[in-house]
């Protein structure tokens, strides 16, 4: 049976990077059908909306999602509604993709790119769960008021409310537990449980599922903390699980600390495996138009996509295998090149990976 | 006239580095009356609270806070409003502590402490001010309930209210252009105005604000961002300023970065100039009562209350020069020690800037 894949580019180098990995997904002569949308800018360009009907209903009905990137400087000033962003607030809200997958891989030929030393940085291979439906992203009530009380009762204030219900903290805990079990068997779960109500839910309920996961070790840590652990030694961890917005934070940070942020993919999953699946990296509009992105990042996400939205596993170990393949060959865009290896542009390092097939 | 010093030593090594602080204080013969008092767990096990009614008083009417570290894993059980961490934050809210300065030096002889590569943190200074009196840490409502919308009305959950009024955020991007104006006259302020209100009208007000100082040049950076180009180019920045969430990951993470966590004083000031002066690293009950803990951040600690709150410049720089001194002098604690460098206690290091002084 044919499987449908919405390929949504975006804006900036979202397309060029895209364009990569569809070739790659085309070479592997799967039954897939592939259909393009605008998102993004390039959404709010062509119907005035970053996330346009035609193409939530393309990603609605898809089995997966293949997205590049979205946004530019030059949608800074449009009204929040409009801008690229909410394009993908949008995607991960109307089909729940509340599991967030963000590996932070450290690639052996690449340890040299990052700012870390390497030997704290070498064979880092750490997963990060973030949960992505939930939290002070989407939490009601939110706006502008008047103060009622607090330091300045009067003035004019702006809120937010973080908020995570148990059934909502259990199905992402399960996740974390049941990926760990695949890996090192350890889960840290972040959250600020010294400060926050809603992090000692989250700690209690982590607690609570963590029981039934009796293989797993489960350790708790504050998020300041683990942005220090990170930085300090972050081979220490295996998964790490948290929220929405420590999630953003902390999952960033990892992928930087591997100096190829160029290489990381990533997935966002909902209750039914259908899922969206974007480079880690953004649309880099400084550098759209050149051709020498690094189609790396996304074309391991079209391998994630394989692996967890489509069923095809083999597929998904062909395109790894082909991507370190091309890496031992010396082949590298500009973002990870160093003295010694070939600079190749996004095309050329597209088709060294179907060629590595 | 007599100015008075609270001295709450705290928890875990707290006791062991203010004592040092405080030699090094004694050594200067300002006219200062210190005075000691419980906070924390020693509070509560003195006093049945972590930041017992005397202690409270002491801070209220001193000039100043010399404070060491609180917490201990054996208070883990307790609940919330009695764990030791409350201690601080109620002195932050009881004295209006609202503005948080804390900076990140990488130390010229402390390089190799760094997990970064030393082409990126020799030099390195920068200063976070984090906004510590609002934000999701106050803001009200926050508890439990039934969730009566949301992904899964009728189950438990937690929440929590982020909010800053504009009068909130004026004043503390006020002490961050001043603070600019004194060092690199760069300001990059940190929010999610992506995805939050609170941060649109903190991103609004520091740019209104910052039309006051043409002298120094703003600029923004998304949290997520920021966490990863502290990472890539740490010395790209110069003065951040973000809120309280924010401000207690990316400090912590700037912190680590340098190696040298135990380096590193912090001050947090109301609009009296009052302030409370405590290191940036934490109370390490892991080496508790050893003597081997670094006094360096408290005696630095010490050092700013000397200038910010009870204007005596010239001594806070003789601190200063005296802690340069015993860098250059080759004498170092166990966290900070390294081949060809004399490792001494923590009494031994406070004797060595009393020397120097
Ligand atoms: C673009 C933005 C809304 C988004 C987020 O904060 O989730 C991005 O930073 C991400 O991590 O995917
Ligand atoms: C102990 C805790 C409440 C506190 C905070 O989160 O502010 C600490 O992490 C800090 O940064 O001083």
């Amino acid at each position: 049976m044919t499987q449908k894949i919405a390929v949504l580019p975006g804006d900036g180098i979202g397309p060029e990077i895209v364009a990569e990995a569809v070739k790659v997904l085309n070479a592997l002569n799967l039954d897939l059908h592939l259909e393009t949308a605008p998102v993004g800018g390039a959404g709010y360009e062509a119907e005035g909306h970053p996330l346009p009907p035609a193409t939530l209903k393309l990603a609605q009905e898809a089995d997966a999602i293949l997205f590049g990137a979205v946004g530019d400087w030059k949608y800074d000033t449009l009204e929040r509604a409009l801008r690229p962003e909410q394009a993908i607030l949008g995607l991960r809200k109307a089909l729940g993709l509340f599991a967030n997958f963000r590996p932070a891989i450290c690639y052996e030929q690449l340890v040299g790119a990052s700012s870390l030393k390497p030997e704290l940085i070498a064979g880092l291979d750490i997963l990060i769960i973030r949960e992505l439906t939930g939290d002070i992203y989407f939490g009601q009530p939110r706006g502008r008021r008047t103060a009622a009380d607090g330091h300045f009762p009067g003035t004019e204030e702006a809120f937010d409310t973080m908020r995570y219900s148990r059934p909502e903290i259990e199905r992402i805990a399960h996740v974390a537990f049941q990926a760990a079990q695949k890996r090192g068997k350890r889960v840290t779960s972040v959250d600020k449980a010294n400060v926050l109500e809603t992090s000692q839910l989250w700690k209690d309920v982590m607690t609570e599922v963590g029981q039934q996961y009796p293989d797993v070790q489960l350790d708790h840590m504050y998020v300041d903390n683990a942005a220090m652990q990170l930085v300090k030694a972050p081979k220490r961890f295996d998964v790490v699980v948290t929220g929405n917005m420590f999630g953003d934070i902390l999952s960033d940070e990892a992928s930087m600390l591997t100096g190829s942020i160029g290489m990381l993919p990533s997935a966002s999953l909902n209750d039914k495996k259908q899922g969206l699946y974007e480079p880690s990296h953004g649309s880099a509009p400084d550098i759209a138009g050149q051709g020498i992105a690094n189609p790396l990042a996304t074309i391991l996400s079209a391998a994630m996509m394989l692996r967890f939205s489509l069923g095809h596993e083999a597929a998904a170990q062909r395109i790894e295998a082909a991507v370190q393949k091309v890496l031992a060959q010396g082949l590298r865009t500009a973002d990870i090149w160093s003295e010694g290896t070939t600079k190749v542009n996004t095309v050329q390092m597209g088709d060294a990976v179907v060629a590595a097939l």
